[in-house]
């Protein structure tokens, strides 16, 4: 089953393996007409890769993208935009020792059950680094979303025990975000945060967060009915996220022990125009977007690579323990990078959904 | 934007307003050659119809279905199945008065953004009337589902302040489900929360909840990678319900504070089989079905439909209080019909993934 | 697998049997705010009806529509359209006598081989029957199109050996072709195939045609590049008529016997617009509709159901033959009655690819 | 709009521009398994590509392919498999001087009408070249098919005015096609046909012609009811290949001068299975096949691309004259290469259909 593709309008098909010679991204549906800054699709691609920070892990992958079509004179064209990546810096041979091992909290296991076969080598497929050709795909959707005047910014809410307290409004998101060793527009928060991991990784162990995302400046309309709803297309990109667990928009999970009175947004006039007196909504109302913001957050597990021995079983059938060779890279909390991630399926929804809308007049 | 379908493979096509003459569903893509339960296929549609059941709301709809094409001596023909639901006991003369206030937490103000033009009376198309449809194709969604051994239960975790402590069997859950008026298979809990929405309702006021569904003798294999992961697809499912705001598979959020050595579940041995030690995962590992029992939960936010004053603005922009006429019919707790949708939604996506996974090969 | 969806955003899904209870469409991703003439949609769907005219079948059906959904004060919402037909006059006793033979021509063969179930009363889901649901929603594309300025119509160009000759305008075709009893813009071979035809009745045989649909007034830009090709689309469209066996989109067939130098369409300029100087490329290049007329012919085999004894074999692999019971009532040339579906399937196709056509830009 | 991808199940998607850097295929939905013969991939792609024949474009393009993801060890995985070809020998200074004239016969118009940029060196997206990719995924879905026993093959049935005779079996078509230069498996009309394409070059000029496709050992059951019937998604793929005119199957268009009882295949018994005595129908009964082979044939226009002078208009509406660069490589007829294309997409909606057919029963 196809199952390589996310969007309905602007829709993207991701392919290749975590080792194989490259992974890539087309891009069908894009429209026609919009400069695109390579410079900062390059960066945005760069900015998930590991290695440019000492808290992620240590793979050093340049991650240089090559635009092979859809590009003409610096404008898109309407036609499909390919973007490669060539795979370097990848050593196979440390998994050969593990290969015949199922790996507590991979994929490995399920792949094999359904496909009979694996290409375990960095985790192949099911690896998170599919996941930059989602960012780069992200950071073209985020561009003509910009041009539209619709911004966005994920970011940290919490790791482990450590919640970062606060409000901020997108401006604020896109200015101090970046610059946190652990994407946390909290200074606090993120000094917490950042020993925290670093206690976590000396003793091999992992940890789980939950990344947040706001989207400002929304149009009212986005969101299309019962199966196209905003929040359902989110949750779906969220939850195909790897390590991902969950999903909740505006006040979610919470709202179950609220009240109608309490939790319901109430409608006044701010500049002579409609507005919500609060957000519990999170800025979608019967899956269609109240041009509030959007906010939203995912949970993501732990790292499921540790360097603590695990107990487990081989592909004939034994059991035994799996131990990591030491000298494998793995990130001590998934969930910094994957900030980059929820941040492009936010914009490839957003996308989507502002072009569908395009469809329900004639005019 | 067609929006109105879900699912790849065994596909739904819902249609109908609260208040239009009827409601119905087309399924296409259903196997042929399986006999319907068509008094079942009733029957869960009556349990998820109001009026049988003095906790949720009292508007009383037989919502007897109509089985119009598909089926042939009592068998699925592989042609598509349209089932009709002629609407009953509707009374819009009650939603006159409020036609043109925006109403909180409802979908009416989006849905006149977005079209220009809304069927109000009842909340039309917005309304959770259109889970009927949803119940119904589940019901043939579960029966062929149970040919191929696998059963699901959908119950209430919480309701407000109130969780039901205990894990249960998916036979547990069969037995002791449905016996509950709150659906809770907690003795205790079911009396806690009967109390505690009589008082919500005895205020005007409304509660939410937290649904729960468990899958169970479940097969490996089930969900496809990257885009279309079985937790990517029941997350889609499940925010698409009115009134959901939240979703979570296995540990959940709860993940983001544990660590990777305590979150992972290790592989053993079963019976000779490889099986996991516990369930963090909630039954998926990299998108596929790991042959655990699958659960997640659902997070609903408070009936938005309150008896209490709230303010609001008018469709040509005046400020104004919206007071519900006492006779409309609302339930204090949405959280609990919907456990019947959720239910269907888990069968949908179960057997469109079942359905997917032969695919995998040509055997 | 669900197929009997057709469209990618103007998505109709039909279902229903010949001799169920009813048919009905399903149309999901209709434009808020349009104003439906359905005193003139009736009128479509009665004109495909058999029994309004001496040449098709006696079969009299009113086929009158419901609409059940999706339409508010008269205007459509942006909400799925759900329109039913009751199946009426249906004799299914005639069917019994043959019902375990394979009938030349027709599915009830191949649906036996592949779902090993078939509802063979009237054809079941094979019938043409279906196609009045087309035209339903054909209808209601037609009439959205006109708004954009585009009209169009599909008439018999032949019938057996008779051809008519001419090329006509849009207007000619509008104002001619029903009134003719075989659809035909041309008066003398209107008679000649009327003549035809009788005679073909009256020895239990039938005959095949070619129907021609224009489109006229056409936007350039429709039609999207590679596999959406305008004449991609239409050729999907058509040869899913039953009975279909050929497409071919201006010069056709008879391209392949010219030379580059006569087949192109050379470029001028008409009232300071490009134009072409002729159209033998049939109103599409690359895919994309030039602005010219839309004009191609769609191929109809004989009906299949005749009245002359043929040899067959039954379900339980005996060799026998087939007679038709005399009281059954078949077209003598379903041509002509073609011409309505096809005329629905064109209108389909240019409203989908004329919502498509809004999504090159973001403006 | 998303237009570059083809098939539900087995779903390629094809981008690059015939003057860019490089030109790919993404396969999505290949089941695992399969042991891929990349020399005979290569091979198939080689023989589309111009310069291995004298009567072709002299264009050299060794084409050769790179396989960067979804095989392991030699064997499909079950993940996308993506193929790219770079693109060698382009010259666009050639397109230099006439990249502002419309080109008769040609996408350039259209795509400029559509989107106001296009990629005009070579043709860009709109060039044959973008058939390269589908010949490769058309070679994996061909040996796919093989391993099930299904065989097929396109040839030569007309160029211009000779027309071929004789109608063969499916392996004298795999083994006398490809020696002749003109991929006719009629000796005497390879002669005619190639004599009648060297006099059309050498004024300068080019023919069109009629492709048909066998497939043989055919199951039945393949195609699905009403909108994805096998002829259905058959005229799709042939209508999506550049410069294609036209599609029939079984009798075609000469059905419709037949009569129903002369175009009837009947029933018979061949070793006690049901069979048909002729194939008027092409192979297909009610969309779905009967098992006999299936055969149809694809209409192409003469090349667009001649070295006649013709009237035109450039971008800035001033009328002119075209006359291409004498050294630019066209084919005289280029329905010859096309050839393959026919036969890649015929594979392709075959091994589309066959994946389909698994899910109309559980079992």
């Amino acid at each position: 089953m196809a199952s390589n593709s996310f969007g309905n309008i602007f829709r993207i098909t991701t392919w290749g393996e975590s080792h194989g010679p490259a992974i890539g991204v087309v891009i069908d549906g894009c429209p026609a007409g919009f400069r695109i800054d390579t410079q900062q699709l390059q960066q945005d691609v760069c900015n998930r890769s590991p290695g440019n920070n000492k808290l992620t892990s240590k793979r050093k992958e340049p991650d240089k993208i090559e635009i092979l079509s859809g590009i003409f004179n610096g404008e898109t064209t309407g036609t499909p935009i390919s973007i490669l990546i060539w795979n370097q810096d990848q050593d196979s041979s440390k998994y050969e020792p593990i290969k015949d091992l199922y790996r507590p909290g991979h994929a490995n296991f399920t792949y094999l059950e359904k496909y009979k076969i694996f290409d375990y080598r960095g985790g192949g497929r099911s690896s998170g680094r599919e996941t930059a050709c989602r960012v780069a795909a992200g950071a073209i959707a985020k561009q003509i979303l910009a041009t539209q005047g619709i911004k966005l910014k994920a970011y940290i809410r919490s790791i482990g025990s450590i919640t970062a307290s606060g409000n901020w409004d997108i401006n604020h998101l896109l200015e101090n975000t970046q610059q946190s060793a652990v994407l946390c527009p909290d200074e606090i928060a993120t000094k917490q945060i950042t020993q925290q991991i670093i206690d976590a990784r000396s003793t091999g162990d992992s940890l789980g967060g939950v990344v947040e995302c706001c989207a400002s400046f929304m149009p009212t309309g986005l969101g299309d009915p019962i199966y196209e709803k905003l929040e359902a297309k989110l949750a779906s990109a969220m939850l195909s996220i790897p390590a991902s667990k969950g999903f909740e928009i505006g006040s979610g999970f919470n709202a179950t022990t609220s009240s109608g009175y309490d939790n319901n947004d109430t409608f006044t006039l701010k500049d002579n125009k409609v507005s919500l007196t609060s957000n519990n909504s999170g800025g979608v109302l019967g899956g269609i977007s109240t041009g509030e913001d959007l906010i939203f957050k995912v949970a993501f597990k732990p790292t499921s690579s540790i360097f603590k021995q695990q107990d487990t079983v081989d592909t004939k059938g034994n059991k035994t323990t799996l131990n990591l060779p030491t000298g494998s890279r793995h990130d001590p909390c998934i969930a910094i990078r994957a900030v980059f991630v929820v941040e492009a399926m936010t914009a490839l929804v957003l996308l989507d959904s502002y072009l569908a809308n395009k469809l329900v007049t004639l005019k």
